[in-house]
């Protein structure tokens, strides 16, 4: 894991152009289909039962976001993630707000139990309530005591790697410090900034590209880092930017153009990962 | 109410951060979304009727909003405002498109009866159609008939003030010149620019953004009108910024921008009010 | 068909603001919403098939995309396309993603013979699709092998004169070239840039204006060469707009802003048609 073949993997996903089904939320859809299209993929979107096996099988991969879930929307899921894991498709499971319903947490559980994602992305707080933890979160958003900080990182380090360990999963928890861990390796991603939390479908955007990251190549481990390195360099890229009256509106706005603006070279030297 | 109590709202928004939960419609939900981000508060949206009791339980208010609603949502709405009601939260009503529909005007004479909302927010033609006149609607816009103007300001605010007695909320009509009352005091607000009808969404997130300004404090007709000023104050600093190609998207953008930039103190410069 | 009455047409679109009624998908509504509200016309989504009756009915015409189709939506189109035939409104048929799966090659095929839209858009893997062909498509995007280029101009410009005889609508594909016909004549548009399919909604957008278009005037394919050449003309000026690190977020909002700002004089100096 290192700076050139992050790049390379960046790379392979503008070179491959991968078709990712989302069966997401209505607040980030827009958000995911554009993210997606800036890196050169391509989105479909499907989440009526009756559509997504169709849909599921012409695609690469697959993003299964819990935000705005619906009992239409749940059975969907399973049955796209039924056809993925038939055709070897690699699927993203994001739980968004685990932990804050029970419908949440018990949905994000049987899709984690039946169809063994490729990766799980959440805050600490999500991922806690699914490994059954009586997370406290705070909605959709992580809960202060369960943020990542330099202080509690090799304990989360652990449990990172435990959780990945447990459900076979490359595990990727993102906020100030992300980290992911594939049950062998651990890595600390530094890139980022603080605003990406003050616009949503920061997390719901990188969720939708790792189905991307993941059909341009092997090494799941390495697709969910350069996904995330990406899009924590496309915060800061978009950061930098801002001047004058510029506020979250534009910031969003950036962030996409960054999506759409970085390739291998650049993000090689923008990346600041740690092998923990 | 004056300028340095809608300063002191704003601030309180700021600091207390709330959480609001928004039953709210598909075509504006991501910019309901960003404006309570852009203002520190934080959106949770869920409109399964399994999923709707324990989110608003952790949330510090509730939005109903009816555009683009449907039989699931309609159920969730009424089971998270029961929930919402049980536990004292804000709740705000924007009856979307009341008298375009039956099932629209039923829908919001039923929330309102049965929930008897802090806020209901809506345009003149929306509000006379949920008093039962026969209002004729333009769609979700107001019918050239209704709109208030300085002509008939007297005569919008006595129904504004009577409409606020009778049903026990603080009644918000926003227009050209909005009017806020909670059947004691009526004021009138002056900022805001006709260009904001010319993007979708400024009455929608208006209406998400009045659960977090009710729970930053008490006073229901302060915080709607704090909210008001803000909107409309954003409006006019987007507008200010136009320049060279600038259209409507720039518009919306620089919108969110100064709502995420404008601070109390800023607002007590800005906004126009006037008791009626 | 000339430069004069296609500006002719965008200046009746602005005088006359029509109201239109989508039934879309959640991926791109939020743009439909805004690119109508940029012309000047104004924009109603319902879904529901117990509110679709009365919106239409107050509406100018009735746009029906089958992206994110569910059975509620589909219920909700044919309910809606009823009501809009039976009051002479102008019905168009987007089959967003026809061939990509049964469910929605079936209810575009159902949609198209029961309710004769005014005017079918799509791309060219769709409409082939949808006249019963073995298209392979690649999820909502055109198959490279379809894609109308000059090498094929004479063959794809019979084709869609065929199946607009057949059909009995306008029937519009667009692409790098855009081929009009109303089965008698036959036009290919020249406006438009690549950048356009590196955004989700520039077809979405499309579609939702030209029921606005066709509710204008007379002559259904004046109207639909002339909602053609603005979006691409608004895609030309989006792109020439772009400097600096802007990317595809800045160019989804000056594309906005260009629907916003063209005027019927502009429109005639940029427009490329060619009747074919």
């Amino acid at each position: 894991m290192n700076a050139e073949k992050i790049a390379a993997r960046l790379d392979a996903v503008h070179g491959k152009a991968p078709l990712v089904h989302c069966i997401t939320n209505c607040v980030t859809v827009n958000d995911c289909a554009n993210a997606l299209l800036a890196v050169g993929a391509s989105p479909i979107m499907s989440d009526e039962p009756d559509d997504v096996e169709d849909i599921t099988s012409i695609c690469d991969g697959l993003d299964l976001n819990i935000g705005t879930l619906n009992h239409r929307s749940i059975e969907a899921m399973g049955r796209a993630a039924a056809r993925a894991a038939e055709l070897g498709h690699a699927i993203v499971l994001d739980p968004v707000g685990a932990g804050a319903s029970g419908l949440r947490t018990d949905t994000a559980r049987t899709l984690l139990e039946r169809f063994h994602p490729a990766l799980v992305r959440g805050n600490m707080s999500e991922i806690k309530a699914l490994a059954g933890a009586s997370a406290k979160t705070r909605g959709v958003d992580v809960a202060t005591a369960d943020a990542v900080s330099d202080e509690n990182l090799e304990a989360s380090a652990a449990l990172v790697r435990k959780l990945s360990q447990k459900w076979g999963s490359v595990v990727l928890v993102t906020g100030a410090i992300d980290i992911a861990s594939d049950g062998q390796r651990t890595v600390a991603i530094r890139n980022g900034v603080a605003l990406m939390g003050r616009i949503t479908g920061a997390g719901c955007m990188l969720s939708a590209l790792l189905p991307a990251f993941l059909a341009a190549g092997d090494d799941a481990l390495l697709s969910g880092v350069a996904a995330t390195c990406l899009m924590g360099t496309a915060g800061e890229t978009a950061r930098a930017r801002l001047s004058g009256q510029d506020g979250t509106g534009s910031f969003r706005t950036y962030l996409i153009d960054a999506l759409s603006t970085i390739d291998g070279a650049s993000l090689a030297k923008t990346c600041r990962i740690e092998e923990l």
